[in-house]
């Protein structure tokens, strides 16, 4: 059994307990070992909680517990977060985060120090939410140089653009309806002010292009000024428009970063990735484009990402083993509705 | 230094060591030693050949050297590769494949030969070409169930239908196009009969389901009987047709698969995957629905695929390293066009 500690009960935090419970047998199967959730930290009170028997407030225990070897940070930001992060790696825990500011910020000093201390600094969750992208550009695309990357990273934005473009609304329309559907916060300025997905293209780019990338050297133009005339202008020229988090590295060597809304043609698969959801274009010179999309935020989704790095941590040094069971199982061909006036199922709708 | 051979010297295989020797920095760097192709084994004729050195027609000669530590087995079939592939691992080489049709029909009997050796199979390649799809859905989608696998990954059929589609041409025609562009083999049945797209779902139900799922099991419906007059049908009533490679895990457990032409909404993103791109999306309980898009095929992209496999042998005991350099780099603003009458840069055009 590995025991591990969640800091922060929000949102993530929850999530995250949540699915190791919903999700134990897969989990121990892959793992290899059970994940007992010792402590969970949080600040404010949770009464009447079905975990509240774990809750703690007082970090020291779980630095002091000799149990403890992999703590999940989800608390946000880049100040108690950092200290904790950092004193965790220094005693010899692993920590697995969703944490973009601090990522984007302190992503650096945080591998290094954990490089050190011989453990894990994971943060799959911290760009598009459950979407595998950081362990696929730094696994799978290895053996290519990266180009370019291409990201709506921003669900809140998307969103509102979607909005605005199909119900030819303004942005002070689309954003009040975002507010009221929760998809948007009462302080929406890390999102519709581009903070967000430059903090996002920041931490891809640094591990793209192996350099140390901070948010504050680039220049952010978020959707707060977009005009909706500009998107109406966008759509007669076959274009649609989405905040884009985008870096290349030129021929000279130079990394380009740029955060702003951009019109993208609407033949282009960046160009129907729409609502909350979220995609990445990788282009490396191998492999040519390569995209990953998903929901880029949400309890279930992001909690995935972070459970994953929570399982890599115990596999770490064998990696995960494929046992193919042989015994005979019962192999259907699936029900499908068929399209009207033809002989074709159709597949794809949403039916949950 | 680690020596490696290369098993067939076709398109993938020339792509393999090409592609090794044009990013050979990047490659040492990420894998932390330099990669040496010593041996190609091929049973043709190659004079004149810039690497004609390596090539060699013995395959004897590869399984003896005990400098070799890994394989790329790109021969493709399920005999002589089958034969090599087994008797290199039961050596204690690692073997790692673009072969779909061996590790559709072998995968579970290879990988147990692999495990009881200390080797790796590993077969990235296998499934949407350079597409990281395989790694994503063992590792980062691990703490999901994986309920639903809906795939276009047979880039040959997917040109063919977009031709009938957007051209308004009868399948017939379509592959012909297609043939004369070297998009199809001059005997296409593996792929419009559905056969490549049946052994891919095959590779990823097996492992999403950790089942050993064969082939042969699978009622394979291609598209060689489709008439422009579904096309056309689907068209009207607003869907699109695509080959689907599909398969569920139904709720009481059954796994059930399909391959055959499918109607798709057109605002699917699905929908919108042309020519000769691959997407496949996997549907996880906890992350929700998640598209691995890209090149499916091609020299380069395949050998993407295989060469990040080969890093993943020398790396596997401790994962790759990932070291940010902190040294002052010069970080710019990316140049775009602007879209006419508005302020928007225009990304995502193909400028190569």
């Amino acid at each position: 059994m590995v025991n591990i500690a969640v800091l922060g009960y929000g949102t993530v935090g929850s999530g995250v307990v949540e699915l190791l419970e919903k999700n134990k047998e897969t989990i121990k199967k892959n793992a290899g070992k059970e994940i007992n959730v010792k402590y969970i930290l949080d600040i404010k009170d949770f009464n009447g909680d079905k975990y509240q028997d774990k809750i703690i407030k007082d970090f020291e225990k779980i630095i002091r517990d000799n149990e403890i070897s992999i703590v999940a940070e989800v608390i946000g930001g880049a100040t108690v977060a950092y200290d904790y992060t950092k004193r965790l790696l220094l005693s010899g825990i692993s920590v697995v985060t969703s944490n973009k500011e601090l990522v984007a910020t302190k992503g650096a000093e945080l591998l290094k120090i954990a490089k050190e201390n011989k453990v894990k600094y994971l943060f799959e969750a911290s760009v598009g939410g459950g979407i595998p992208i950081i362990h696929p550009l730094l696994q799978c695309l290895e053996a290519n140089n990266i180009k370019e990357i291409i990201g709506i990273m921003n669900g809140t934005t998307n969103y509102i653009l979607t909005k605005m473009i199909t119900e030819n609304i303004s942005f002070e329309t689309a954003l009040k309806q975002a507010q009221e559907l929760g998809y948007a916060e009462s302080n929406p300025d890390a999102d519709i002010k581009g903070y967000d997905t430059c903090r996002k293209i920041c931490i891809l780019s640094a591990l793209a292009y192996e350099e140390d990338i901070s948010p504050d050297n680039i220049e952010v133009k978020g959707i707060e000024n977009l005009t909706l005339k500009d998107v109406k202008k966008a759509e007669e020229k076959g274009y649609v428009v989405k905040l884009i988090g985008y870096s290349r590295k030129s021929d000279s060597g130079n990394i380009e970063i740029m955060v702003s809304p951009c019109a993208i043609k609407k033949d282009n698969p960046l160009a129907n990735v729409n609502d909350v959801y979220n995609a990445i274009l990788v282009k490396g010179d191998m492999v040519g484009n390569v995209i990953f999309y998903g929901k880029g935020a949400g309890k279930f989704p992001t909690a995935s990402a972070v459970c994953s790095d929570i399982i890599e941590c115990i596999n770490t040094s064998e990696g995960r083993e494929i046992n193919l069971r042989e015994d005979r199982i019962f192999i259907a061909k699936p029900e499908f509705e068929i399209l009207e006036g033809t002989n074709l199922p159709i597949v794809g709708e949403e039916n949950d």
